[in-house]
């Protein structure tokens, strides 16, 4: 069995919306053992995307198209599959019934472009929408099934789940077999680097397989098992990827994706620590990082963005001397903002960040990409300097993870 | 003269990597006058590669490829290129010597496995590479040019804008015609109240067209015009938009993908304004956002991510009965943070946010999503209570926006 995914929207070809509906789609159905070969996107034009579902129904035995379902008139995926799979579009009293309703629960009328969203190709079986409006369906054509999705993600993703996955296991197209990928990230090494050091276990490796991607803040690892159970696919797979791992014990960045954030909790978690941020060039970047994760609140205790010198003196009690004789960016100003904020907000350890990040405020000696990070941990401090390469924003992106990172690597001992 | 963008990679399929490299292609290509009608992704096959490029090669005068020229085993593309347009791969020497000076200048020996990156298809014409090792190239082929791009996306950019776009333009392809979208971003209504309101004007304009797209944030609204020049298609999509944007005189978020923090940065340059931040649930968020935009500096001072009680009262100053009588997540909260912000860091204005991410600490008074936020402009403050749906992500993407979206409207007077 496999499928291709086409996404509909002309704002995905005009490069306005990234498009993250396709690759979570390809991504579930690889889980559960649907082979994904083609992905394609087409504009909001129903001739395009009557071909397109041609051209995949020649290679293709499960099609899943989003977006193009709601009620105005650039929305042509009912056209689109009603001609394709040769079927008209039909009422369903029950769906309209439903999408009023989502009107009235909020005290609004319905307005009558909303009708069109009742209406699917003759004997489709209709995917509830508990997110939003548009309904999806399900309907078969030359051959092919044919998924019909919204395009916007929380909705698609909640009918994939919840409507879609079900028929497919029902009609035993999904389970049958279960792909699965655990991945290591590498920060701190050169992609050729990694490439020279796995040789060998890469040209081996067939099932499962390894592929290497690079990234500003980090090289990732991928190992991708098939077997029939998805137990079976992951257990090679991670048996794969301690191997890699094994090859680079000082440079793990994370295991399977697990961003350093997530590290940082588990560990500040178990050891029952806490923790507290001082930003200058990163600004909040690192306390947003820490905070993604629920439960944060258990060891972060809070930070300053101490963006301007007055800030660093005043609130966060960095000496002025030490600004006036070696700059806000020094490893002395880092260290110095690392202790306060640790005193300040009475905590196990702290991060600080100083840097310029651009595109101006740069000089020969301090030049754009100059970053300084203290770590306190535990009454010990200590002081790394970086020169971070790209653009103001890749340099404050890989400021903040590598601080956290480092952070990481100095508590898990 | 139309184009298709095929992205290469196993790691796209299996949805590890969110492709912007195609999203990038198809708006630089629509800006020059290159209608982009599809988008394909395949993985790291080579067959089926080849299978795409006879499929594109069907329906379209340009195709683009990224991805798939690295040195490793599953970098497939110039094989799969040299299949398709029937042309043997050759070396190039001036490649290779170029190849060997990057690895060179970082004072590493050049692995073996990088040496295939100097063949190409015979006949290429070598597109330089400024970012990294693997060069492009174009080459022809059963009536299609084809053009290979890296796939690392700040490789691909610098290629695509500085090597391939003035051979596009040398050949007459780009430059012939152009196609400009201006867009505004709406808040605070629904989406099919927005599409009420432009409904008239939506059916009556083709060119520009009108689209519009549902985001958790916002609501965009684009005009797309096509015309003989750059300058007269932007002039017909900026008409139309300052018409569309008219008819939401209270709720413009941003124009043309203007972020509120770049609206925000524009106002407190031109008024000589300051600004603090005061952040519980988004801890860092609005502060990071605030310091995406170069020059930032003139105008923020700085915040406080006060995410315990202990930091709000201690480093905040907020009265600890405050807290006590209402809880941290209350209005008084929230206007107090504000207030005592604004005084610690000496500023003009200050936002401050509090509230209930999730996916814990919900209660049936206060339910994950109740977010409070203060506003402190010029001596006077008001507080804003909203109840976000979602996730704990979302919740707070939200809650930041609006918070700036907010600042935004109290200043812009």
């Amino acid at each position: 069995m496999n499928a291709e995914v086409i996404t509909a929207g002309t704002e995905l070809l005009l490069g306005d919306v990234i498009d993250t509906n396709a690759p979570y789609l390809s991504g579930k159905l690889s889980q559960c053992g649907i082979d994904v070969y083609y992905r394609t996107t087409v504009g909001d034009n129903k001739e395009r995307l009557v071909r397109a579902l041609e051209t995949a129904a020649g290679r293709s035995n499960l099609i899943i198209i989003t977006g193009g379902l709601g009620p105005t008139v650039d929305d042509i995926t009912r056209y689109a599959v009603s001609e394709f799979a040769k079927k008209n579009l039909v009422r369903n009293e029950k769906s309209l019934l439903k999408i009023r309703g989502f009107f009235d629960v909020r005290g609004i009328k319905m307005p009558e472009s909303n009708i069109i969203q009742s209406m699917f190709p003759e004997g489709s079986l209709i995917l509830e929408n508990r997110n939003g409006t548009a309904p999806g369906f399900i309907t078969e054509g030359k051959g092919v099934i044919i998924a019909a999705l919204p395009g916007v993600p929380w909705e698609m993703e909640e009918m994939f789940q919840n409507a879609l996955m079900p028929v497919l296991e029902k009609k035993g197209i999904a389970g049958r077999g279960a792909l699965v990928s655990r991945t290591v990230e590498i920060a701190g090494v050169s992609e050729s680097l990694v490439n020279d050091r796995i040789k060998d276990l890469f040209e081996k490796s067939i099932n499962p397989s390894i592929a290497v991607l690079a990234a500003p803040e980090k090289i990732t690892i991928r190992a991708t098992a098939k077997a029939e159970t998805v137990k079976k696919a992951a257990d090679m797979a991670d048996e794969l990827i301690t191997r890699l791992a094994a090859m680079f014990p000082d440079n793990i960045y994370g295991i399977n994706g697990e961003k350093p954030q997530q590290a940082l909790g588990r560990i500040f978690t178990n050891k029952n620590m806490t923790i507290s941020t001082a930003e200058s060039c990163t600004a909040g970047m690192i306390a947003a990082a820490l905070t993604e994760i629920p439960g944060s609140t258990a060891y972060y205790m809070g930070g300053i963005n101490s963006y301007s010198n007055e800030s660093k003196t005043d609130i966060l009690g960095v000496k002025s001397e030490v600004i006036e004789k070696y700059g806000a960016v020094s490893g002395q100003c880092a260290e110095e903002m690392a202790e306060s904020c640790a005193r300040l907000f009475k905590t196990d350890a702290a991060v600080s960040v100083t840097g310029i990040a651009g595109p101006g405020g740069g000089s020969r000696e301090k030049p754009v990409g100059l970053v300084f990070m203290g770590f306190y941990v535990n009454g010990k401090t200590d002081v790394m300097k970086f020169n971070f390469p790209g653009s103001r924003d890749i340099i404050r992106r890989q400021a903040s993870s590598n601080a956290i990172f480092e952070m990481v690597k100095r508590v898990r001992g």
